[in-house]
């Protein structure tokens, strides 16, 4: 394609900006994964990721994308047959509970309007009338990325534990990771998988499976079918600093570089500045005078924004003059919300002025496609990030 | 690690030395996976791949390493308790046995010395015994990469026509793919399955699946479970150069320039240099008085070649050596030949004097791991390289 | 340093943000510049960087920054004690007179309030008067880098030639070369000096002297000392593509790739676009009630703007803020400027979004610096931006 | 130009293979070089590039290549008509006096049969008759790039001084800094000057200046013309952390990474390395049958290695041999030598098997071109080279 001037601004909530340090990192010569310069590497970035995740358990690392990390959570815990608890918030939750079924699941699905997150109490309820402890694992995506809802995983935690029951926890981080507050150990989490292409600021090709004791014991009665994804040999090799096929080298680089740059950061600063970031991404769309896909203001998620189009105005059009006239991606609206909705990312590598350039993006593509709207968001929105960034 | 002066010899046989046009172009930023600019990036690799799969048909881009790609053409083609036919020529063939049997299938292995390849006329005679055709799939490995031995697969091709059996043809291209003659639509292969990181000269994290038609018929009727490996999702959604997940961007982008480089050179003349510069590693390692693992002259691998120690020492002790004095990695005897054998790698991106340095590395180590060896292997090597390249 | 989250803005002057296409470029293994492949390498840029002079003839490429051509443009043409004329329309005007007379040359300069460029007229009446022909050389700098300020070369040519003076026209094209219209050969300049690292979007590192047939004759008299800027061994070697010692080999392999972008881009459209980017600055500057430096419309820079601080404020604590609150580097007021403006650069690989973002900084330090302004220059910037490209 | 499979052996006496750690630092995007952050850089590889030289004072920087060095240290320190004494030992030697006739000075040549070094008893004697003491500075090539040739410094220094003449010494060590031990300080140099693209590891595009005491008095001196080499602005503003003008701030990031790389394995190690590959490339000429350019057995140059043809061969014929059948680029005979001999360069990021390598194809190429030699080269390198390292 011939050069377009300046840099794309890649606003989709993924993949995100991948930082400059990490894209050099992944260019390093690729090296023998047998080697013991390789088993230094591995050490160092199966240990260091275990902070992201807020846990001292183990994080397994599929050279694989997010969705394979979804087969991965469900095929070493569960068997054929059983019954899953699964709410449909959103697109990606929607995907995640057909995979279920397609490998085999009986899966019990809670709709939703796609516009709040998971409802605690409404996870106790089920999970109280389960008498028969039917339900072996209740999926959750924390961070709804076709929505910009996210789900209060610490409440829902909660609820289960008030109504006592046995069922694993299965949640999806894979946009909330290194970005949202998530405590894996804490939040008494059996499997928290996850990708590379979100808060980790790599390129797609590494996801994950944090796995608590229990995930791990159930592993060892787990019936469905399963060889790549399995986490015994996985857990084996790892613990000597291999991996019981050949990893991706070189995207391993890139985590060892992104996890020294959270480090630098620091992983409450990272979380703060999404927080701030998608607060002024807020102002700037209720200026405009748009409606956020969601609806409860406790569960707006932090890593993206998702807006909704006044009736009879096409969100794609709308994407298309972003993409065209200012070299901008954001996300589409996906499923049932195609074309009616368009998504903000605001996730990652990514600080004000970056976010300020977005916004002007969209405001002048808002014009320009002709869809209705106040001016006046980025003014909003500047005034926000201009006040005390600790505020 | 500190510095050590000088590249490495990365002389195993894949991961490969990854070319620096090739790390650059990895490093490219990360694009949106659903973009008209990737469209036009993701046909361009699934058109232009076929050439060296010498295939018209479609050839499937998994993001995951080689091991993915062999669940991937069992999955897809086959079904619980469907028997399949393989040869275990070396370690590489016993574990992908091991997980068909895994995953379900009832395995048939014929055992072999290691040191040689599937014989056509065995499976000329096993096939014409299987009165019933309950053999659904004959599982080869094209080029062992744990023996260096090279089966013989239009002979074996020939063999299954003799005996007039419909068994599928699924073959193991993962070191031979880009280096060693393969033709996929004339020598009827029904899957050719293969990675990234060997002949394609990239890092790992790319695997592949070519399919004939009747794979294709196949895939209607096989019940093997199967998500992320699903080929359905992903034909369909190559056909308008998407993928159903998010694929690994940044590879693909490598697999570009790997797919620009090996048409720069062309694919005969690639194929001439690695058995040019695999004879002369023949050469060498005969005249050191060492034995091949292979025995066959017909079936020497084009691209790695195992090398059996006199009896009493020991490989990996060699191989220490190479390592530690002369910064190079030998590959080590896997499997029944590990300590008894090591493998020297002479695939990918290679030329004579990189083959060169890495025979002068094998000489002096030998040397000074007491291994008995007469000398001379380089300067006989030499006198092969400097003959005419086209002889 | 730590991590700073997302993109530096690099809003000085230059360095421009460098393509990381550029980047990547010079990243390439450095080659023999002795070789066939150098040769090529040289010969296509040397031909090709005359299009972005509009020269047909030659142009020298130094491994030097723009001061050394400065100095070569002058070492080249003129003999110690010859009386050249030059305008000190700002810092960058007074160091390059400084440097003339350090080197031995007699210096008349003409002062401005540093807020114009260079009067025609006045260059026309100080020609006519100089009856005698003393004046060899009239230094003019096309767009000065300190003010903002872009003088206009093509009347300076035909004062010139009003006064049917015989002077060499030296012109510093620094930073308006690939941003701001210029023509070597039709507006009879002799030569015209530049550096890597504006609008050629590259690092710093080479500096380049076009030259004219009459600059050819002057440098066959010319006595001042010179060695290693003498364009005569540089002449002779580019001709077979190489150079008379050793060149800066990779930050050629990047002039070769930012050649490929203007030319992918068009040079015209280069120049519209920094014209239409410059425009947008001057109407947000004009909105928050500064003013800029420069006072006549038409010698506004297409590359940056220079804005003056109001009485007690200081322009370098507002950079400050810009750099600590928002990760942005503007550019320092210089000279008898200091503390009093502030430039912004909008130049080289630049588009609409990255300059909202830059001004959207430079709006909230204001307000956070305590500048006295109004809002709403953003606003009035987005609005000219939204209105169509061509307008 | 189409690919060529593998590495480039890149085997001429610099610019010599960069290791991809400096290129990829080279890589980061270019920054303000008026900004804190490039004063940490700045003031960081100020100071760690004195240990390199092995002084404690002041080195300087400039955004030139080696030439300019040379400049730099001649119009630093002496004034139009000064006389200096030059000992042609080889081709830069002989340009380096060229440039000081070309500039102004009163260069006093000593001619050598470029295959030995500047003779310490010739020093000794010319000083002791320059009875008035005109002789104002003595300028030596401490490794001759043309030739293979080190001259003895230390026995020069001791020389001038049993002489007790108080003429510069001024060193050019472009081909020996970061590879021969050099001592700026205690052999009492008066300026060692040097470039980035030898043993530094670097592309071409710095060179460097190390000033004693003595010589920053003669600088207050010094009449010849400067403006870009002047020490005077460039020592005030490195005393900050900044540059007088633009510096090559990509080069600059590149420089730390290779000294890093250097102080990672020990500046003695590196010089150990540089003369143990030496010792095995002149095993293997010798073998050959081939003259060293070097005469003296106590002035062999570590870092490359002349060989001198047999009556009517052709070195550039037997160079194209090389260069095609083994893309390998080795360096040609220079000035006299032309056609008449080749040089082998062995520095830099440099290895046992790289230099294997690098002989083999020597070797070879010899036989292709049919030069009359004997074999064995290569087996006799390996058995010094398998020999202890520390021996």
């Amino acid at each position: 394609m011939p050069h377009r001037s300046g840099r794309h601004f890649l606003q989709i909530p993924g993949p995100t900006n991948v930082p400059d340090r990490v894209l050099r990192a992944i260019a390093q010569p690729t090296i023998d994964h047998r080697s013991a310069e390789f088993a230094v590497l591995a050490k160092d970035v199966l240990l260091r990721i275990r902070a992201v995740f807020n846990t001292r358990g183990p994080v397994l690392i599929f050279p694989a994308s997010g969705t394979g990390a979804w087969e991965a959570a469900l095929v070493n815990t569960l068997s054929p047959g059983d019954r899953v608890l699964s709410f449909e918030t959103g697109e990606f939750a929607r995907l995640w509970a057909e995979l279920a079924r397609r490998i085999g699941l009986d899966v019990e699905v809670v709709n939703t309007d796609w516009r709040s997150g998971v409802d605690p109490e409404l996870v106790e309820g089920i999970l109280r009338g389960d008498h028969d402890r039917a339900i072996r694992a209740v999926m959750v995506v924390h961070n709804e990325t076709s929505t910009g809802v996210t789900s209060r995983l610490r409440e829902i935690r909660e609820a289960m534990d008030a109504a006592g029951h046995p069922a694993l926890l299965l949640v999806d981080a894979v946009s909330s990771l290194g970005s949202i507050d998530l405590r894996h150990d804490e939040w008494g989490i059996d499997v928290t998988l996850s990708g590379s292409q979100k808060g980790l600021m790599l390129p797609p090709g590494l996801s994950f499976n944090a796995v608590s004791d229990r995930a791990i014991n159930a592993h060892h009665n787990a019936k469905l079918q399963k060889s790549y994804w399995d986490w015994g040999p996985m857990l084996t090799a790892n613990a000597t600093g291999f991996f019981p096929y050949t990893p991706a080298t070189n995207l391993l680089f890139g985590l060892r570089e992104a996890l020294t740059m959270l480090e630098e950061e620091g992983l409450e600063q990272v979380v703060a500045r999404h927080r701030r970031l998608a607060e002024a991404t807020r102002v700037a769309v209720r200026a405009w005078g748009l409606p956020t896909v969601c609806t409860r203001e406790e569960e707006h998620s932090p890593v993206l924004t998702g807006v909704l189009m006044p009736e009879g105005h096409d969100a794609d059009a709308l994407r298309r003059v972003a993409s065209e006239r200012f070299n901008m991606s954001l996300g589409a609206g996906l499923g049932r919300l195609k074309g009616r909705a368009f998504r903000i990312g605001h996730l990652g590598d990514f600080n004000e002025l970056m976010l300020a350039g977005t916004l002007c993006g969209v405001e002048m593509s808002l014009g320009l496609a002709g869809v209705p709207h106040q001016k006046g968001g980025v003014q909003a929105a500047l005034d926000r990030l201009a006040a005390r960034p600790d505020h």
